[in-house]
C-alpha cells in the first residue's frame, strides 16, 4: 500500500466510500507485517511501497536461482507486485514453480508478476534508443516502467548520425511527459533530445561500443557535461534505475 | 513565451479574455524575433523560452565581462528573465551598466535578473546539503530554481555521519514536490535522502574534498551507484543543472 | 607460539607452575624450527606467530591445489592453525589428503584447520554487510576472525537505502569492541555506522555493483572519503584482511 | 562529556563520591543543549563527545576565518575541546579573537584549545614517517592524537630505502599500542613496519612525490595492497583521520 | 621550397618558362642550406617545405621569449613563413625585435608572418566551434589553415542543444572540402556534422567544460566513439593540428 | 546513388546522353524509397549513399545472426553494397541464405557483397602495420577500403624497433595518396610515417599488447600527442572506421 | 653473428688464428642474408644480433602455433638460438615438427632451443621474486636470461612483510653484477632490494594481487616512485624484457 | 667511502702502497660516524656512500631553503660530493651561506659541490632528448652523472618526426656506453634508439606536451611498452633517477 492508496483509503472513509470497520482490516493487514522479514541471506522489506511508492526490487545478478525465488515467493505471496532484474532462464526456471504465472521478459533480461497494485502514471514515458544493440537496457527500461503502471512509447534506433530520423518523430517525444534516452559510443542522443523537448530528459549510457567506449564511461562522462538542460544520468546499463526516477516524476500530481 | 503561456494566451482568446488583435500584437512581436541574434562570438537563442520553458542561460566562465554584459543586454531587451551563472565581480560591474538592478548573488556566483516571465511551478524544491563547503553548489541551485519560479526550502549541514540532523527534518523533505541533494566526499546522501521520500531526487556531487575525492569524482560515482531508487546525478558542482531538472519536474502539469 | 602465549610460559615459570625443564623443552621445540622451510616454490614462515600473533596464511588464488595443499601440511605438523583463503573445492580435495578433518567454507571460499593454538580475544567483532551479493566477502572475514580467537556478531542486508533496518540493531552494534563494514556499489553504509558508534570501523569495499562501479573502486574511493570519523579501510573483497586488523585490534590487552 | 565519562560520573554517584544533586546538575547542563546548534551556514554538533567520544573537529580547508571562528567560539564555550585541522595564519587570527589562549600547530596546519576534556588512551601512538616532506601530515596526526588524550611517539625520516634507521628502532616500534605509519611516493613503508609488529597499523598515504605518483594515488593504491596484515588505510594526507582510527583503538578497554 | 612547388619550377624549366640557370641558382640556393640548423637547444629544421609541405612551427610553449625570436629570425632569414603557436605577448615583444612586421593573433594566441611562400588549397576549409569558449582553439586553427594556404570559412556557436542553428546553416556546411569541428563538454557536434556531410570531418575536443569534463577528456573519448563515419581526431585543444590535417587533406591534387 | 553520381546523371541528362525521362525513372525508383525502413529492431537508411558517400554499414557485434542478415537483405536488395564488421562465422551462414554470394573476410572478421555501385577513389591508400598481430584491424580497413572503391597497397610488420624495414619502402609510402597506420604498443609507428609523408596519415591505435598497454589506451594516446603534423587518429582497432576517412579523403576531387 | 662476434673474428683475422679466405666466407654467408626475409604475416630480421647482440624473439601471444612454428623454423635454420615467449602447448606441438629438440619451459610459458650462438655474459644475474605467484614472470627472465649467454641466481619468496628471509640472503644479492626484483601486489621489494645494493636493479611489476591492484598497475606505479636510487622499470608481467635490460647490461665490458 | 675505494684501500695495504696505521685511521674515521645523523627533520645517511656507492642525495622540492642548506652542510662537512634536486634560487642563496663554491646549474634545478670523491666510470654516458622543451630534466640528467664520475655526451632536438637528425648521429650513439632518452609527448624516441643500438636504454618520459599527454603519462605508458628490446624506464621528469641507473651500469667493472 503507497501513500496515495492510503490517503485515497482514508478519503474513501471520510466519504463514506468505505467502513471504518473495512479500512481496520485493511490497514491492520498491512500493519501487522513486520516491517521487513528475515530470511537469513536478506531482510525483505514489506514496506518499502509505503514509503517508496513500489516494492522492493530483486537485483538477480549474483543471487542463485533458489534465493531469488525465495525472494520472490515472499514479495508475491504479501501481495506485491514482482519484479526481477538482471536475471537468467534458470532463475525463471526457479520463480515459475512458487509464482506460476510470472513472465519472463527475454531481451529485457526481467521477470515480471503484475498484481495490479501500482497506482497509475498521469502521461507516457518515452524511451528513446540510439541503436539496436541498446534494446537490452531500453527494454529492461520499458519493462520496468509498465509494471510501475505507466504507458510507455518506444522510439529505437535513432541514433544522431541520421538526425532525420529522430526530427521525423519529434511530435512523439514532444507529447511524453518524460523521456528516457538509451545511448553507448559517443553518448550524444540526450543532448540532442534535451534541446528538443522541455519535459525531464533521464539519459542512460549503455556499454555498447567498443575500443575507447571503455564499458559505458565515454558515454556516461558525455551524458554528464550534456549542454542540454533538464538531463540527468542513471548508472551504465541501468535502465531499471531510469524507469524508476521517470515513473516517479510521472506519479507527480 | 513559453509552451504554457502561449496556451494560456490562446485559451483567453477562445475565452473572450483576450481580443485576437491583441494576441495577435504579443504574438507577432515574438515571432518577428530571429530564432537567434548573431553577436560574432555568440548566437543569442531567443526561441529558447518557447522550446524549453527558460530562456538562454549565460554560462560565466571563460566570457570576458565585456561578452557577459554584451549577452545579457540583448536577452533582458528582448524581456527575457537573465541568470548569469560562475560569473565575476568584475562581470557583475559590466552587467550593471547595462542592466542597472540586477543581482550579484556572491555565494552562489550568479547574476540574476527578474522581469517575472517566468510561469510558477507547482510544488516546492528541496535543496539538501551535506556541508558548509557545499553552499556555493546549494545556492546556485536555489538562485536558478528560484528564478525559474519555484519556491526554494534549504536544509543545509545535514551530513550522514549525524543521521539525527537529517532524521529530525524528515517532515519537511516529505514535503518536497522534488529534492535536490548535494554532497562532495563520498556522495552517501542521496542514497540516505532517496531511501525516505518517494518523489524524484537529483543528485549533485561537488569537488568538496581532498585525496582521493579527485575533485569531485568519488561522489560522482557514489551518486551514480546510488543502491537507492529514484535518484538520478548531473555534473560535478552543476547546482545550475540540477536546478534545470528540478524545475522541468516541477512545472510538470 | 606468539607473544602472549611466551609470556604466559615465562610467567607461568616465574610463579612455578611450570618447571624450568618444561619450559626449555616447549621453546627448545620450537626455536629448532627454521625460521622458515623453502619448498622451493615457497618459503614457508613458521615464526609468524611470534611476530604477528598468527600463522602465515594461504593466499589460495593462483596456487595449485597440490601447492596449497604442500604448504598446509608443513603449516599443521608444525602446529599451527591453518587457514587458506580464495580457494577452490579442488584445492580443498588436495588439502583433505593431508589434512583429513580440515573444513571447507563454501561461500567463504576459505579452507580451516583449528588447533586451537589462538588466544582469546576480548571483545565482539561485528561484521555488517549492506547487501545480499556482500555475503562471501563478509563471509570470510567472519571465518578468519573466528579461527583468529574472535567472537563474531553477524548484521546482514542493512544498506543504507533502508536505514529502519540498521538503526533497529543500534543496540548490537554498541555493543560490538569493533565493527566490519561490508559493502559494494557507493559503499556509504561505513559513513552511517561511523556516525553511530565509538569504536573502531574497519570498512571493506566489495566489487559488487555494475556500470560505473568499476569493480568496487567507486566503493573504495567512497569509503577511503568518508565523513565519519574512526574509519579506516582495506583492499577491494579483502574480507581476510578487515578480519586481521580488526583481530589485532580486539586482541589488545 | 563522553560514554566513558558518563559511566565513570554514575559509578561515582553509585559509590557516594558524588551527590545526586551534582551529578543532576552536571547532566542537565549537558542535556538542555540543544543536539546541535543551527548557525545558519552550519550545525555545530554538540552531542557528539556523547555519541563519537571526540567533539566535533572543524574542517579548516573551504571556510572563511570568521564561520571558523564562529564554529570554534561555540565548542569552546560549550566546553570542548577544539581541534581546527587544514587551517590559516588568518583564520589563526580570528579564532585568537574568541578563543584567546588557542595554540597555532603550523607545520600541522592545526589550531588546538585544550580544556582537558578528553579521557587518557591506554597506551602509546607511534608515528612514523618516510621522508622529511611527510612531516606536515605525521604532525597533523601527532596534534590530533595529543587532543585526543593520547600519548605519541615519533619516529620521522625512516624511508625503506634505508632499512636500517627503521630497524634500530624496533624496540620502539615494538613498545606502541598502536603504529600510525605516514608515507608518500611508493607508500612502502606500512608493509616492512606490518611485518616486524602484531598491533595495528593505520597506513597514511601523502601526496609526496612526483611525476607518477599522481597526488598520492600510488601510495594510496600501494598500502591498499599491502602483503603485510594488521594495515588499514586512511585518505591521502588525512593525518587526523589516521589519528582518529589510532585513538578510538587505544581508547579501549 | 615543398614538393609542389619543385614540381612546378621543373615543369616552368621543360616548357621554357624559366631558365635552366635561374632554376640551377633557386635550387641551389636550397640545397647549400644545411639541412638542419643547430642553435644549441633546437634545430631548426630548413628541409621541412620538401618533406611535408610547410616549415617547422614554433610550438611556443615552454620556450623563453628569446629563444622563439632566435628560432623566428632563422626561418624568416631562411625564407619560410613563420608561424608560432601556444605563444605570449612576451614573445611577440621579442619576436617583433626581429621580424618587425609579424602579426600576432590575441585570441588565437599565434604569431604570424607570411612571406607568400604556401601553395594554395583547392577547396574551403570549413571551421565550425559549439560554443563561444571553444573560439581561441578554433581561431589557432583557423589562423594556421590561413597561412598555409586554406580558404577558411567561420561557422561559430552551434551547438547541439540548438540544433536550427546548425541545420540553418547546411548549405556552407555541404559547400566544403574538409570540416574542422571543436567542441569541449560532450563533444557531441563532430558526430552530427558527420552525419550531414560526406566529407572528411577533422573533430578536435576542448577542454572547456567543467566537473566531469576533466580538461577535454571526455570530448576527446565522445568524439573517438563518434557513430558517424569520416570522423577522425587530434589531440585536446590542438587547433594548430587539425588545420595541419585538413590543409595537408586540402592541398591533395 | 550518392553525391557525385547524382550530379554525373544530371551531367548526363544536360549533355543529351541521357534522356530526361531516363533519368527520372531512375531517381523515382530512389526517391519513392523511404528514407529510411523500420525492421522493428532497426531502421535501415536507405539514403545515406546520397548523404554519406556510401551505403549504411552493419556493425555485427552485438547483434544475432538473424538480425544481421535481415539488414543485409534489405540493403542488397535495395542495391546497395553491403560491409559486415566484426562478424562471426555464424552470421557469415545466415548471410549467405539470403546473400548467396556474399563473401567472408576471416582475418578481416568482415562479410561483403560488392555491386559495383562505389565510385572509384582517385589514387592509392597504403594501410602499414606495426606487427604481425595487428593484422586483422589492418586488413579490416584494407576490405573496407577496397569495397569504398580505393585501390589498396599494404605494408606489414614495419614496427620502429626496425626502422630498416620501414624506411626501404619510403618509395611506397610516397606514391599513396593517404596513410593508414595501424600499430598497437607504444603505437610510435604513425609519428615516424608523418616525419616521412606530406600526404595525410590516418593512425589506427590497436589493443595488441600486454601490462600496460591498457587495451590499446597507450597507443591511443601516444598517437593523439603525436610530434608529427598532418596526423588523426581513430578509435581502437576502428580499422573500419580508418578506411572510412581515408576513402573520403581519396575521394576528393 | 653479434658486435662481439664479429670483434672478435676480426681479431683472430689480425692475429693469424683465421685466415681471410675462412673470415670472408664466414661474413658473406651472413651479408648475403637478406636483412629480413618476408613470409607474408612476419618480416623476420636476420640482422638483429648483429645490430642488437641477440636474435629476434618470436612473442607468442596472438600468434598462430603454424605461425609461429613457421617463424622459429627460419630463425633456426639460419643459425640463430629460438626463443618463443607467451607460448602454448599447442604451440609446442607445432614448433617440435620443425625444431625436433627445443625445450618447453611451462611454468616460464617458453620454448627456447639454443644453439650456442650467445657470448658469455660477464656477472651474474640474480632474480628475486616476491611471492609464489610471481614465479611464471620470474621464469620467463630466468630462461631469457639463461639463453642470452648469463648465469642466473634465482631468490624467490622474499616478500618485504617478512623481511629476515631477504636480509639473510644479503650475501647473494651483493654478489650479483644486475638484480631482477619481481613483485606484484603493493610492489615494494625493490626499493628495499635497491637500498641494499649498488649494482643495477631491474623492476618488474605483475599483476599479481586482487582488488584495487588493477591488473599490476599499483605494483608498477610503486616502482616508478621508488625512493631507492639505481631502480628502473619495465613493463607489467615482463620478465622477457627485463631478461633483455639486464643481459645488455651484463654484456658490457 | 665506496665498496671500490674500500677495495682499492685494502689491495694498497696488501701491496704495501700503504701502510696498516694509515688504512686504519682512515677506516677509523669513517667507521666512528654514526651511520646516520638526526637533524630532527631529516636523518642523514652517511653510509650510504659505502652501500649504494654515491652519497645521500637532497631532494629540494618541498623543503625550506634553510632545510637544503643544513643537510648540504652535514653532507659536505662530512667530505661527501653534494647534490641537491628540484632546487630553488632561494635554497641556492642560502647553501652558498654554509657552502660558498656551491654551483647552481640554473636550467637543471641543481646545485652541486664536488669534493672529487666519485669513482670515474668506464665509458660515456649519452644523453639523448626529443625537443628543447626537455632540456631541464635532460640537464638534470646530465649534471648528475658528472658529479657521479661520469663522461656525458649531449644530442639535444632529435625527435622522431625528423628521423634524419637522428640517423645522422648513429656514430655517436653507438660510440657510448649505456643511453639515456629523455622525451615528452607520445615518447616514441626510446624505441627508435632502442632499435638502433646493443647497450642498455634508460628512457625518461617528462611531462612535456599538452591535452592528453596528462603530464606525462602518455609518455611513460608509451615507453613501457616500448617494442624495442633493452629498454627500462624511470619515473616522469626524473632526470637524476636515470642518471643514477646509468651510472651505476657505467661502474660496473
Amino acid at each position: 500500500m503507497n501513500r496515495q492508496q492510503l490517503r485515497a483509503l482514508l478519503d474513501e472513509v471520510r466519504s463514506g466510500l468505505v467502513t471504518p470497520e473495512s479500512a481496520h482490516d485493511r490497514l491492520f493487514q498491512v500493519l501487522r507485517q513486520s516491517p521487513f522479514e528475515d530470511l537469513g541471506f536478506a531482510r525483505v522489506d514489506h514496506h518499502r511501497p509505503t514509503r517508496q511508492g513500489f516494492p522492493e526490487v530483486v537485483f538477480g545478478q549474483g543471487k542463485t536461482p533458489s534465493q531469488v525465488a525465495a525472494i520472490a515467493e515472499r514479495l508475491v505471496s504479501a501481495g506485491h507486485n514482482l519484479l526481477v532484474t538482471r536475471t537468467t532462464p534458470e532463475a525463471y526456471q526457479a520463480v515459475t514453480a512458487v509464482v506460476a504465472r510470472a513472465t519472463h521478459h527475454e531481451l529485457a533480461r526481467c521477470i515480471t508478476f503484475d498484481q495490479g497494485t501500482a497506482s497509475r502514471g498521469r502521461g507516457t514515458i518515452m524511451i528513446a534508443a540510439a541503436g539496436t544493440a541498446d534494446l537490452p537496457v531500453a527494454e529492461e527500461a520499458a519493462v520496468t516502467a509498465q509494471l510501475m503502471g505507466n504507458t510507455v512509447d518506444r522510439l529505437y534506433d535513432v541514433g544522431v548520425a541520421g538526425l532525420h530520423r529522430l526530427l521525423k518523430e519529434h511530435q512523439r517525444l514532444s507529447a511524453a511527459r518524460v523521456v528516457i534516452v538509451v545511448a553507448g559510443m559517443e553518448g550524444a542522443l540526450p543532448s540532442v533530445v534535451g534541446g528538443l523537448v522541455d519535459v525531464p530528459v533521464v539519459a542512460v549510457p549503455t556499454s555498447v561500443g567498443y575500443g575507447a567506449s571503455f564499458g559505458g564511461l565515454t558515454a556516461l562522462l558525455a551524458m554528464l557535461n550534456s549542454c542540454a538542460i533538464g538531463v540527468s544520468v542513471v548508472n551504465i546499463d541501468n535502465g531499471f534505475g531510469a524507469a524508476a526516477v521517470a515513473s516517479s516524476i510521472n506519479h507527480l500530481q
